[in-house]
């Protein structure tokens, strides 16, 4: 599975998450890493060969960070030239059809404002709903919004886990399988650069002895 | 009551139903029409000076035609570099507080499509979310949405319609109101200039005497 990552951020070098998450992405060759305002400096956006690359991947996502609860106007404007009939949507604009579409948002907000009656008074799924219209017009499988909020303030624990929970995201074919997750695990023990914390080893295990216990309590339901 | 009218859209001579709207509001001196991307063709928007524009309006409006469920990249430019932290939001942030904001919005597909079930799932409130979002955090005070779906295929008197319910929509400070919408078209009827249709005439007579109707009905009940 080959994955798109459209990243779109106005001042790319001052954003500490975006650097982490470029740099959780290092060396993968399935994985292509495209900054809109890197590659288009003068904003003027080549739609063929957007097009090209979109045909390319099979899962595509999008990574922005949430400005007045949508992308910069770099990634609108992706969508409104690269997007178009007969490609996208349409007679025969079939090209996203069955690829999978993620969202990576980064948000300064604490998660907890994101609700009816928090801060922000409105969910993240509420306020993406333009994006799951997209993904409905154009026939593409949504992935779960991977929102990663306020990073500035995270343990460097709870960043180990989001670079795991990314690099996941990114590359499992179904992000919630937890024989996928347990498998990714073993191919990168198995690598000689690996090196993770053992906290996260001992999660991976924990969730498969939760996983047991549910099987066993089946089966005596059953029994 | 004065009223900014923002408009964005990347090509706006060649779109029948915006330069409808902007012969629609010829003259008037309480509405001024700004279309971002005739004001700033190099795309760079200067923010003091539109703070300034906020600043000497009541009621702020978006027009824009609907691409990919929001606004054309200039609009959303806009509000990144506009409405930011200490003049749209937070500490001291309160610019917007109390205006009324509008939302114009131009669609090409037909209004039973933007429901559950039809052709694009989603209702225009659901899509507009976003912006409900900003009117809610920046303290304004949110007018239903003024959507015109398929203008190509209205009729003379279907235009004729829209483009009264459009200048109330810009000058009434409370759109629903029976006795302001009255007023103004004893306003109108009296300018030497008025043109009108007898079948809006028409119309407005017979939602009065429906009122007089109601009334009557609720006094013979409490009699």
């Amino acid at each position: 599975m080959k994955t798109l990552i459209i990243v779109s951020h106005p001042d790319i070098e001052t954003s500490n998450s975006q650097q982490f998450l470029k740099e959780a992405l290092a060396m993968r060759k399935d994985i292509t890493y495209h900054h809109l305002e890197t590659v288009y400096p003068d904003g003027y956006i080549d739609a063929r060969r957007e097009q090209e690359l979109i045909r390319q991947h099979d899962r595509i996502i999008f990574q922005f960070p949430f400005y007045w609860y949508s992308s910069p106007p770099m990634l609108k404007q992706w969508q409104d030239t690269v997007l178009i009939e007969h490609f996208a949507y349409g007679d025969q604009g079939d090209a996203l059809r069955d690829k999978s579409f993620g969202i990576v948002v980064v948000i300064g907000v604490a998660k907890h404002a994101y609700q009816m009656g928090g801060k922000e008074q409105f969910s993240i799924d509420q306020l993406l709903t333009p994006y799951q219209a997209m993904a409905h017009k154009t026939g593409m499988k949504l992935l779960k919004p991977f929102p990663i909020y306020q990073f500035a303030y995270m343990t460097d624990r709870a960043k180990q886990s989001l670079l795991i929970a990314y690099q996941q995201y990114m590359t499992l074919s179904d992000v919630d399988s937890l024989s996928q997750r347990t498998q990714w695990f073993i191919d990168r023990l198995s690598e000689e650069s690996a090196v993770f914390e053992l906290e996260e080893i001992q999660h991976m295990i924990e969730d498969l002895q939760l996983e047991i216990e549910e099987l066993r309590l089946y089966l005596d339901q059953k029994g």
